[in-house]
This record gives C-alpha cells, sequence and structure tokens, in this order.
C-alpha cells in the first residue's frame, strides 16, 4: 500500500469517517465509527482521532475535517462564514492537539443572517460538488434529517434555507399518533404523487392531513406501506410548495443517498423539474480534498 | 351527603375521572385516577372502576362514560356515529360486567368518511355545550393534542376536522432539534403574533421557519421563552390558515382549559373573530348528564 500523506475526516453527530489519502489525492483506506460529536467531550476527539487513524498517523499528520466537529460543542469551534460566502472555504481552523505534530483542520460552517439559518458539513458536500462541476450555477438540494436548498452562483453560496422536513417523518412515524399506522419501509408511488400534489396545493392543510392518516386506517383501514407514502407526500409536497422560489425554473442538482433523494427526485419530476443525482459521501470527501488543496495554497 | 344515584366518568386515555351524581344531577363528590385506557387490557376496566368508584356503588349501580374507554383498545367498543349525526348519540353501548346489576353505559364517538376523521371524547363536550347553549348555531374549537373544528348547525355534528398542532407542539419542543430552544413555560405575546400572522400568510414554510428557530438562536441569541411563543405562533397560526372555512364569518366558541385555549382565543381575537370559552370539564360532565336523561327516555 501507498503510504497515506493526509487524512479526511466528515465527523458528524453520531459517527466518524476517515479517509487515508496519498499524494495525488487518492483514497488508500476508509475507517470508520460510531464516535460521534454528540457524545464525546472537547478533549477527547484527538484520542478517538488517533485510536481510529492507528498506523496511517505514522506517515500522516495532517487531518482536514468537516461536519459537527467544528461546531460549539465539538472539538474546536469553527465559526461559521456568513454568506454570501465562496464555496471554499476562507479559513480553516485548527484544532487544539497534545500531540504537536498532529495538525487537525477543521471546515468552517456557513451561516445566514436572514431568515437565520446555519449549515455544516454541508458546505463542503457544495465545495465537492463544485470541484466536480466547475462553473456550475444553480441549486442543490441536499435530502436528510435538515434538507437544504442552496442556491450557489459565481462560486458563491447565495442563499439557503434548511427544512426540517426529514425529522418531522421521523417524530411522526416514530413518537406521534401515527406510529402504529406508518410502516418502516416499503412504498407506494401513486399515494406518495397524489399526498404530494395535495400538500403543494394546500400546504397549510399539514396537521390536518397528518390526523387523517390515523383517521383513514380507522375509518377506511388503509394500510401502513400506504400511510407511509402519504405521511412523505405531504411532508416533501409543504417543502416543495415553500422552496418554489428554490427549484421552479432554476437548473437544480441533488447531493445525497438514493433511498432519501428518491422521493425528491420523484416529486420535483412530477413539477417538470429534471433532478440529476450526486452521492453524498463522495462529494464530501471532494470538498475535504478542496479545502486540502487550498492549504498547500 | 345525599346518596349518589349514578356516576358519570370521563375515561381517556392517560387517567379516568369519576363523578358520583345526585338524583338532580348535582355533582355530589369527584375522584381521579391515572388508570387510563392505554395502561388497560379490556378486562382491567370493571375493577378499576370499582376501586375508584368504592362506596359509591352501593347506592349508585349505573355508570355513563365516555371517552377512549368506548375505542377498539377499550373495554367495549362503541361504534362511531358518522357525521352528520346528532349531537346526542342515538344508542350507548353497554359494557361487558361480572357484576351483574353493575350497569356502564359508553357513548359512542364520532367519524366522518371524507375526509376521514374521527373524535372520541369531544362529542360529548360538544353535547354539554349545546346542552347549556340551547339551539346554538356555529363552529366549536376544541383544542388539544388533537385540535378539532367542528361545525354545529341544528343539533347536528355537520363536519368537523382534526389537526395535529398539539401533538407537534410537544414533538419538536421535547424531541427534535428544537427540544434546547424552547423553554417549558414563559410567553412573549409579540413574538406569537407575529410568528402566527407568518404562518397564516405562508403557511407552506413551516419546516423552514421550524429550522429558523433552532438557527435564530445560533445566529442571532433569542431566548427560549421567545422561541416558545416563535413555535406555538408557527403551528397555531398554520393550523388557523387551514381551518379558515371553519372560523371565517362564523360564530365560534372554543372549549378547553384555559392555558391552551389563550392562545387560540388571542389568534382568532387578531383575525376580528370572538370567541367565548367554555370549560372542558363542565362540558364533558354536562354531556354525559345529558346522555343519562336520553336513558331515562
Amino acid at each position: 500500500m501507498t503510504t497515506p500523506t493526509w487524512l479526511a475526516a466528515d465527523w458528524g453527530t453520531s459517527n466518524m469517517r476517515l479517509w487515508a489519502m496519498g499524494a495525488c489525492g487518492a483514497v488508500l483506506g476508509e475507517r470508520t465509527s460510531d464516535k460521534g460529536m454528540g457524545d464525546l467531550n472537547p478533549n477527547a476527539f484527538e484520542g478517538v482521532l488517533i485510536d481510529v487513524a492507528g498506523d496511517w498517523l505514522t506517515s500522516a499528520r495532517t487531518v482536514v475535517a468537516c461536519g459537527m466537529v467544528g461546531s460549539r460543542q465539538g472539538w474546536v469551534e469553527a465559526p461559521y462564514q456568513t454568506a454570501p460566502c465562496a464555496v471554499s472555504p476562507d479559513t480553516m481552523v485548527q484544532a487544539p492537539t497534545t500531540h504537536e505534530d498532529l495538525i487537525v483542520h477543521i471546515i468552517p460552517g456557513v451561516r445566514q443572517t436572514n431568515p437565520a439559518d446555519v449549515m455544516r458539513g454541508e458546505e463542503t458536500q457544495i465545495a465537492g460538488f463544485l470541484a466536480q462541476n466547475d462553473g456550475w450555477d444553480g441549486v442543490l438540494c441536499l435530502p436528510g434529517t435538515h434538507t437544504k436548498w442552496v442556491h450557489v452562483s459565481a462560486g458563491e453560496i447565495v442563499s439557503f434555507r434548511t427544512f426540517m422536513t426529514g425529522e418531522m417523518f421521523a417524530l411522526l412515524s416514530g413518537h406521534s399518533v401515527l406510529r402504529h399506522s406508518i410502516a418502516d419501509c416499503g412504498w407506494n408511488e401513486d399515494t406518495f404523487l397524489t399526498a404530494l400534489s395535495d400538500a403543494m396545493s394546500k400546504p397549510e392543510a399539514l396537521a390536518a392531513r397528518l390526523f387523517s392518516i390515523r383517521a383513514g386506517q380507522l375509518v377506511a383501514g388503509t394500510d401502513t406501506v400506504t400511510a407511509r407514502a402519504h405521511l412523505s407526500g405531504l411532508l416533501i409536497g409543504a417543502e416543495l410548495a415553500a422552496a418554489k422560489p428554490y427549484w421552479l425554473g432554476q437548473r437544480v442538482a441533488i447531493i445525497g443517498a438514493d433511498a432519501v433523494c428518491a422521493p425528491y427526485v420523484s416529486g420535483l419530476t412530477a413539477q417538470g423539474v429534471p433532478a440529476p443525482r450526486a452521492d453524498a459521501t463522495t462529494m464530501t470527501l471532494a470538498g475535504i480534498k478542496a479545502a486540502h488543496a487550498l492549504l498547500k495554497g
């Protein structure tokens, strides 16, 4: 195996992914850990990194990391850049280390003043997407627990908006009166598209339509797989209604894992908006590589 | 103490309230239990009733009950009446008892076919309200975990719609990324009314505005009491936008406890709709008394 020269880390709230990088940007190895930011005190990060990196540290002493590791509760706070701002970070923040020859650079998140909004981690996926799609102009949608819609132009994050759609799906399907009505998996595309269309045309009725899912089971015996697609359609439909300025007449691309992106692709296609998909992990790594290239100046 | 002649029970998912009733409708005593429907198997209800009623059963052997006790998972299913239907129940269902001289009548809930909806317990509050406001015509709003808007005319429940607003407030403030941003109590009326107005004018932006509460704390240091009023305003504003056909130009009354009704009264007043309030427990008891009167023919 070629010797790693630096390490790339995607360190989020619930887990951490580490790559050993070769001199020419080749990925020499990949390791993961469930020691996410959420479980760690600031002084615990270095030990976790050393444990996971192990022998890689013999040759690689520079780490570039993105994600919640740079939040106020993380290893060290990497203060947000304020949008509009360059997709490539102006400055990274060095985390304090006890091993002096271990240098850890953390990519800052991006904040927006009005409306108030924040991202941490997605900015790196966006930088990766731009690194792979030079000069790209348009809107990136990053579905997830907190879905981001981001307007990118001339190499800048112009504006963005976060929707709690994924978290609401998890809360409603796992913890609300709907929890016995929603299957864990399975899909009904017709139901999804109908619910999406209903929600887009009358998005204010969300809280009533949510209860209708439960009532539909009691009154009409609706099955739980249909209910799952129904819930997803209602929530994503409300989101698409609100995010219309982001996608209507715009060039759109979606960054994320296939399962979480599929309903967005389907919903946007139904609005006549083609939305090619890029893989989130690939974009994250590309973004960290771009940040590492900046370091070398 | 005068001898009770019958008992009234409000038996919900999480607790049970029992009243000893005198011959002329006087309340002779009140007891409560935390043995709600949610914790009980069908064959456990009778024992709980006997424990709570105790000495009252010496003279009172008839019980009239409303609430989730009559659901499919309750003591015995009291099948829904289908709206439009009379506010007074046509038929009550008798629960099976091992003590043959103990007669328990359960008030049925109300369902609606399209849009699918159900209520169980609220129909009794509505009957109580009509018993105290003879000939009343208009809309009743019953705020709670699952807020109901009910169109009542000529002694009938014409149509109704349930909103999961209360449950969404509990999930978001207790279990989402907002949980550290929302105070347990406290209020800011200006923030509430502004958020309500924002949500009513653009209700589809709910999921984005929810995340803004968290971002507002990170970016602008918004305090948690303000955030609580903000969350309440967004959710109730979206509900009022969707429930507009129920309240616009209608005579409206609100049934519920003061704390849960106050934001609705305030929000409706801001729309120029006066909304007098009636107490939920008082209405429940009045509704059970009306059902008991029907029994006697």
